[in-house]
């Protein structure tokens, strides 16, 4: 039985932390090239389906040096010969599409980190995939959790975090508030950078301008505070450039889309209690996270110049290994795990350290 | 065995969560007035050593209305009988104060919060106390929780929360920046407000104006980062008038002392890396709390206003019972148990519940 993760812990003694990186897109990247700095965990397999990069140097791929592992296809091979304790998985936003790849993981008998976001809170939206995660976490004796920056931290567990210091939470707002002239060139087109003000329309009516973790995030929020949820409203609209603005990728003329302004109400007893407000354009002069929490005491947090997204999904999902290591099993949330710091020792000195 | 919490709380059913308050000083009273206000709480005793308290209703005491609850002084007689969940626990700042009154409500059964600042993280400045009380804790089946604001959220936990989206931590600063204008007067006198700078050096020599929680929280800051202290350093200052400030119950000349300025230093590889600083005085024009990591990335943190301080104590300590009431037994700090949100809804539902 795994329950505390000890028992475990203890078998694998001083032996390092079997990890395998499952999916190898920007984000994947980053969370190996930050995983190979930490002590006491090392790569044992990565898996990929672009034929571009199975076969490759695992270290090679993501640009530091070789560290002999190769990316390979085939999963079920890896895991049953690797026999990883943690599975970092990062292949898509929604369940559907990577429930079975989390399901065969588990059935490896891997811990997982996941950044998949419907993962993060998935009991409202996607409820029979979530107990069939938990069941099958639960049957396999391995801990399943979906984090990131964002869902997962700065907009759902920092804010119910905030509201550790309140004896009353009348309503929440958390607005994330992104420059993204200094993101990569995919994060520029996915808010819909340079686009016309048609253009603009019709990709959010086709779903690929989007945010995906607005309903996970203030499910939480709503859960975590034991609030019932209404229901949630979605709405995305274009940020419009009052002046040219350019990044090193694009140039956006005036009445062209800068960026995306994304907002998402969590309505609890008619009202709107939780609103989330995301803003990514290019040259937005005021980056910042900003929790406003209505209550006793009121809270206006404030982070100045915002969290850099890929860095911090990357830290955020690094840092939780040693809690879902520990963990009890079976699907988790950012709200059921301890305070999810940085730890920068060796990780075989995680556990009972004080 | 309690491990989970989760046997006793099928055990307990329906029934309320019994809990005893003990300790009625100003703090105490604020934790009685706020789990008043809880559902599926209910009060079972209260204990104080003032005759001018003992006897009296617990409700009235603390300034509402009668519950029918009598506030004593044999802790023993009223442990044994009333079989309380859960103790709220404020009488001392220091653990070899409170140790005796924390293993006799342990011996009882119960699972305790405390406001001791010093149990906040007892492992490095009262390793010998810290290791009996986990015994103890671990004996009998319990859990002990130090908490509060400060020791225990804002300037240790919430600072290793913020660690969570950093891949490198290089050091960590955090300021607590208060105006004491409209606090109660023992605060106001705490800090040395109306004294000359001679009264004030004298009070800092006999240790009267001092907070405690500084070691406590660094210990638990650098604990929390696997980082190893060297040792701390910590230097308290006046804050001098620069020109006249009184608040409703004190008037400060230009020259004396309108509070105090308190620093520590956690030292870490011979490196100043954990700097904490608290400044509390009459007349200060920007109070909040700022948190900055210098880090990959880069954290500015601040909170408006700053968080007063015995709103958010009672805040702390009350939303953290269901979590202590979960948790496996022993000595617990905030950084062991998942995030301290806020709950508002019956205490009953907080139970695996999304």
């Amino acid at each position: 039985m795994k329950n505390s993760g000890t028992a475990r812990a203890r078998r694998r003694g001083l032996k390092a932390i079997k990890v395998v990186q499952f999916g190898l897109g920007p984000i994947g990247a980053e969370l190996v090239k930050y995983a190979l700095k930490k002590k006491g965990l090392q790569f044992v397999g990565a898996v990929d389906i672009d034929p571009n990069k199975v076969g490759k140097d695992l270290g090679e791929m993501v640009g530091v040096d070789r560290i002999g592992v190769s990316i390979t296809n085939e999963p079920k091979k890896l895991l049953a010969k690797a026999k990883p304790d943690i599975v970092l998985h990062s292949t898509g936003s929604y369940l559907k599409d990577v429930k079975s790849q989390l399901l065969e993981i588990m059935r490896s008998g891997a811990d997982i980190v996941s950044t998949c976001e419907e993962l993060s809170y998935p009991f409202l939206k996607n409820p029979v995939i979530a107990k069939e995660l938990n069941a099958a976490a639960r049957r396999n004796d391995v801990t399943l959790l979906g984090t990131g920056v964002n869902p997962g931290f700065v907009m759902d567990a920092l804010v119910l975090t905030a509201t550790g210091v309140c004896q009353e939470v009348r309503s929440v707002k958390s607005s994330r508030i992104q420059d993204a002239s200094y993101r990569r060139l995919p994060f520029q087109k996915k808010i819909g950078a340079g686009l016309t003000l048609e253009e603009f329309r019709s990709k959010v009516a086709e779903g690929t301008i989007k945010h995906v973790g607005f309903q996970e995030s203030i499910a939480m929020i709503a859960s975590g505070l034991g609030w019932k949820l209404d229901r949630i409203d979605e709405v995305i609209e274009p940020k419009v450039a009052d002046t040219t603005v350019s990044s090193q990728f694009l140039k956006v003329e005036q009445g062209q889309v800068a960026g995306v302004n994304q907002t998402a109400t969590g309505i609890v007893g008619g009202q709107p209690l939780i609103v989330l407000n995301l803003q990514a354009y290019l040259g937005c002069p005021d980056p910042k996270e900003w929790i406003v929490i209505d209550g006793e005491p009121k809270i206006d947090l404030t982070i100045k110049g915002g969290v850099h997204g890929d860095i911090a999904t990357a830290a955020v999902v690094i840092n939780c290994i040693p809690r879902v290591l520990n963990s009890k099993p079976g699907l988790m949330t950012m709200k059921d795990l301890p305070i999810p710091s940085g730890w920068f020792s060796d990780l075989h000195n995680f556990e009972h350290k004080r």
